[in-house]
């Protein structure tokens, strides 16, 4: 898994480019994606404001859009500026990932880099780096170190996105808090944020304006789908996306601080990318590199030690309420015993890891907000639960451990036992870690996706590196692509989870949950979605919740779901005696190549991967509330070879809600020109395993 | 599981009948089962010979056959007898089994025992007991101490059962030595077992005459179904039945020894059962327990240590000729290392043994008839085999290791080795054996059902019970139902099994094999037939050889197959990633009850069983190389619940040859009011699992 930079071609050819008289425009800058499908222009407009536009062909996908910063105690930056310099570039290479949907990367684009000088005083200067992929663009402002700014204080981001049409758009509201919303689809102009500030539900939300969260997703009247998001966030705080429905445009909001402020820097320094990714199939938004290809490679040496997995949890029995997460509970689950029954249920299934939640000490206090700053120890084991013992029954059974460490936010605590913390999982050999932030945070008016926050998960994930321990963060800030950077960040929960199934009160994810995740919030990077539920309605814990797909949806997760860990959440005796577990076992976790085979946003979606290193392949797709019948075309199949499928799909009789276990299991010959029917019932799926025939 | 008699009603009636006069007939007793339905009549008849004939209603299904026997140097007793007394009874107990079909048998059965007294001399004495249940009729002879007869010689014993038609019969030929033949279908007037006597395949064989080995098993033209067998075959040479077409009839003809003689016994002696189980449909021939009744109960006091279960084993691949025997081969395959495998594989499926073939020393020299007297060695593990660590290993597992002894039929040599070897398994904390009788007797002459091997079988039996191990004994003699007496013979190879597939030059076992053993050699007791090969075709191993059956058909087999001891038989990697597999995880292994819910011999037969002690219910039907739509009705379910059926049945497109591997799993909910349809395909088959819905 040793990650490698594959230089097949790296091309920089850089020149300068003077700029190009159009009718109606002083100056403009053209840069063209190397299949010179899509193109930006970028120009100086209005009273000599930076602004940009973005085509695909003919099609204008982002018209005119300004551009601009504003600092505390200075003057807007967003007018009466110059252009000093433009400079075009191409780069090609193709790098190796260490995990992830493709072993191989092409990271090719065009840049265009022009610098910029304010006319009057203070004489600020800025450049805008726009990188064109095949598969989209971004673009961020570069302050370089000046006499007239060096401690900045940003109070703004004037950054915008000028729409061409009323698109259908998927979105959330943009909350400060939390990602943990159910998608919404309406037109731009129906977008209704502040209609979602209802805490229905959730542990912590701020929605202070009628914005978006990104990933957000639009298809144009032409069939276009473009995706608004942001690229290595780094030192600074998350952009939401605020609707101007006047305008018909996206203005970028970023989220605040309890100064008011957005983000304290000093120059040096950038912010992260803002990104379109475009597509003509739904499906293209899913294959898109262009998050990856805009950060940075790997930073760490000898990433060997992690290791995509599947694993079981003490976990869902704690949101069943089987078991408590607290010793003092009528039934603590992390007790010595029952790990060990996970433990052996792992080995016994090809499932490479065990989570424990509530080993430590503290779970008695969490939900007091008096008591939260400090209730969490993030070393010291319950008494009922022998951490030592565990760990050789895991490491004789040859499970890896992951650790949990839920901080109720308060994040000073955290911060101050951090060391410790992981100086204990590296000694015990340790190589996984769960976060949790749920509540708000402490100090008391940061947000979960604020400057400081992004600045405490940043700190905790390369202090995990600097231990060889993996990150799954919960309740954290959207991933985007720093995981190139830090592949020891395998997974989030930045979206609304597998265990709102389970206790929400407003009946759970619907049937499209995941056909909109998988084309909006699974975007962003890996989801820590935990699927698997085999037992679907548990009317013998919660009558009044239950699972809104059918039983192949949930196995065909595994595959339609992007993450290097996935969670086998259900209890180990709810899988007993189904042959439908069998897939749970087979399924791979890391890909040698991800391609989606049909899909349309909140509708369907339908992923074929390889498996990395292994001629093993997979497909997994699952609808929404309609049943459909879709065609799987077997052509990624090396030809002149008979291959096995084993297909999980949905029974003749089965619906999410009525029968949602009526799982049919078969096998066929198949080959690369098979073009498998796939028959969906309502919420429902199909998981198919495919390998050589021998 | 410890075995309980409990007697619901044990009734014994004893009165003195005297002779009627009927018709033709000098005198004559008839007694009558407990329903009433099945009589027999007992008589003297022509010149004073016993004589009975057994009734179904008003159908005559024997007639009058004469009874009697031979002894060396004594004239034939058949004649000249008159009866002395003649007393009936009657009897009725429910006893519990140790293990198998049914947990609690009825044991009712009315008893006419008739004394017969030579009118000439030398006087002798003997009685006729028969006994009649509604499943059928036994008799024997009883021979007690007297004056004239002492120690005796039996030369012949002329049992006759009289048919009343051409019967449509199932046999395989009178074999002294094996019961590795096919089944044949004929007419009782067009069997021709000499037709048999190549030795195809066969390591031994001997067919002196036209005769048939039983059990065989008969349809009346008004379809009623008649097995010819015996019961309790202690100290006596194993019955054929002759075929007397001139008189359509089956005449009785003992197992051979090397001085022609049959039996050598000493009064008071009396011979096996001769029975005739009686059946209105196919299917009661299975449910029929008068084999069983007609044995003496369990004599093992504390039987807690014979334990049913699934098994895997080193020993398809030696079939297959991936790995060998012995250890100078290519590919040894018990090694510590192969063993380990093998164990860690039952382990994580709940499969409970594992059998180990080839471990001990004597393999290179089995086959060689100048060798195979002394060449093994039952105690001295191979050097690549470190018995103690392997032990160490299972229990560690919680596997239970099943030791071999291969015997090549050099009876004297294992015969000199019992105590030891027998004494090794017991310190050894060693619980089973099988035992193997490959080849023709040493001491040279003598035959594997003959009188000398009766005993020799009983002597390795009880000498095992006194270690408390189980005997699972190949091409040994057929069961007679002696399994009620010592539990510890937990099941035999009497037929021929499975491994024929993997090498038989006529093409292995068609897939008419088990649904005509189900009728026929089944009906004796457990077979260790080794189901569940996965990898049907085997081409990378033997390209000419083949399963005859579809997968699907392989699974049934675990609940069509009477045994304690089921073998999981394929190879670990054949089993890797097969959904279906999840139905050997789960099927049982002991009953509480079996019912035949269709079937017609030599067609198909599906079997329904209750696992003992769970409520956990199972089906498994099978059919020849006719597909066939057949129903399962479930009203053997309690009534007012749903349960959940996981259904394995061949896929559309099965067929035993053209697509063995297409099998379809789906689940279903089903009650007491369901009839199920089975859709099985030529040499198809259908196993459903069934549990109460949470």
């Amino acid at each position: 898994m040793k990650p490698k930079t594959l230089f097949i071609c790296a091309a920089c050819l850089a020149f300068f480019v003077s700029s190009c008289k159009q009718a109606g425009k002083e100056h403009s800058w053209t840069v063209e994606a190397p299949g010179k499908k899509i193109k930006v222009e970028v120009m100086l407009a209005g009273n000599n404001q930076p602004a940009y536009r973005i085509l695909h062909g003919e099609t204008v996908v982002v018209d005119t859009s300004f551009l601009g910063m504003e600092f505390r105690d200075q003057p807007p930056l967003s007018e009466n500026l110059n252009v000093v310099k433009a400079k075009q570039s191409a780069f090609s290479e193709t790098w190796e990932t260490v995990w992830g949907d493709q072993q191989k990367i092409l990271n090719a684009y065009s840049q265009l880099q022009v610098e910029f000088e304010e006319t009057t005083a203070p004489h600020r200067r800025f450049s805008l780096d726009f990188r064109v992929f095949d598969d989209g663009a971004g673009f961020r402002y570069v302050f370089p170190k000046q006499e007239a700014m060096d401690s900045v204080v940003v109070m703004d981001e004037h950054t915008t996105f000028q729409l061409t049409g009323d698109h259908q758009t998927w979105w959330q509201p943009g909350d400060w808090e939390i990602y943990e919303h159910l998608y919404n689809e309406s037109l731009f102009s129906g977008i209704d944020a502040l209609s979602k500030r209802s805490k229905h539900d959730l542990a912590q939300s701020s929605i202070p304006e009628n914005a978006v969260n990104t990933p957000v997703t639009m298809r144009t009247a032409d069939g276009l789908h473009l995706t608004f998001h942001e690229a290595a966030l780094y030192n600074y705080a998350s952009m939401t996306l605020k609707v101007d429905k006047e305008n018909r445009r996206w203005v970028s909001e970023l989220v605040g601080s309890p100064d008011q402020s957005k983000a304290k820097l000093r120059t040096p320094f950038q912010t992260p990318w803002r990104t379109v990714q475009i597509a003509e199939k739904a499906g293209d938004l899913i294959e898109s590199t262009l998050i990856l290809n805009l950060n940075e490679p790997n930073k760490i040496e000898d990433p060997s030690w992690i290791q995509p997995m599947k694993y079981v949890g003490i976990w869902w029995e704690m949101h069943l309420g089987k078991s408590s997460w607290d010793m003092a509970g009528v039934n603590h689950g992390a007790t010595t015993a029952n790990a060990k029954r996970y433990i052996d249920f792992a080995a016994a299934n090809n499932i490479g890891g065990i989570l424990i939640e509530g080993w430590n000490t503290g779970w008695e206090d969490w939900w007091d907000d008096k008591k939260r700053e400090t209730c969490f120890d993030f070393v010291t084991p319950y008494a009922d639960f022998d951490l030592n013992e565990v760990l050789r029954h895991a490491k004789a059974k040859g499970v890896r451990l992951i650790s949990h460490h839920e901080t109720a936010s308060g994040v000073t605590q955290y911060d101050k036992q951090l060391d410790t913390a992981f100086t204990q999982l590296e000694k015990l050999g340790i190589h996984s870690v769960k976060t949790g932030y749920v509540g708000t945070i402490i100090p008391r008016g940061e947000y979960h996706h604020g400057q400081f926050m992004v600045n405490h998960y940043q700190r905790v994930l390369e202090l995990a590196a600097r231990h060889k321990v993996t990150i799954d963060a919960h309740e954290t800030i959207k991933d985007t692509g720093i995981r190139r950077t830090w592949p020891n960040f395998v997974a989030r929960e930045t979206f609304r989870g597998q265990e709102f199934n389970a206790w929400a009160s407003d009946g759970g994810n619907p049937p499209n949950h995941i056909p909109t995740l998988a084309y909006t919030a699974m975007l962003a990077g890996p989801m820590d979605y935990t699927p698997g539920i085999f037992n679907i309605k548990f009317d013998e814990y919660k009558k009044e919740n239950q699972v809104n797909t059918t039983l192949a949806h949930q196995l065909a997760l595994y595959v339609a779901i992007s993450s290097p860990i996935q969670m086998v959440a259900d209890l180990p005796e709810h899988y007993a005696g189904n042959p439908a577990f069998q897939f749970i076992r087979d399924v791979a976790v890391n890909w040698e190549w991800t391609r989606a085979l049909n899909g349309e946003v909140g509708d369907y979606v339908t992923l074929a991967r390889k498996e990395r290193g292994a001629n093993r392949w997979f497909i997994g797709g699952v609808t929404d509330e309609n049943g459909r019948t879709l065609e799987a075309n077997l052509d990624f199949l090396p030809k002149g070879k008979t291959y096995q499928a084993v297909i999980y799909a949905d029974g003749p009789n089965a619906h999410w809600n009525d029968n949602p276990t009526d799982v049919v299991i078969r096998t066929q010959d198949v080959d690369a020109a098979t073009r498998l029917p796939l028959v969906l019932a309502p919420g429902g799926g199909v998981a198919i395993y495919i390998t050589e025939k021998k």
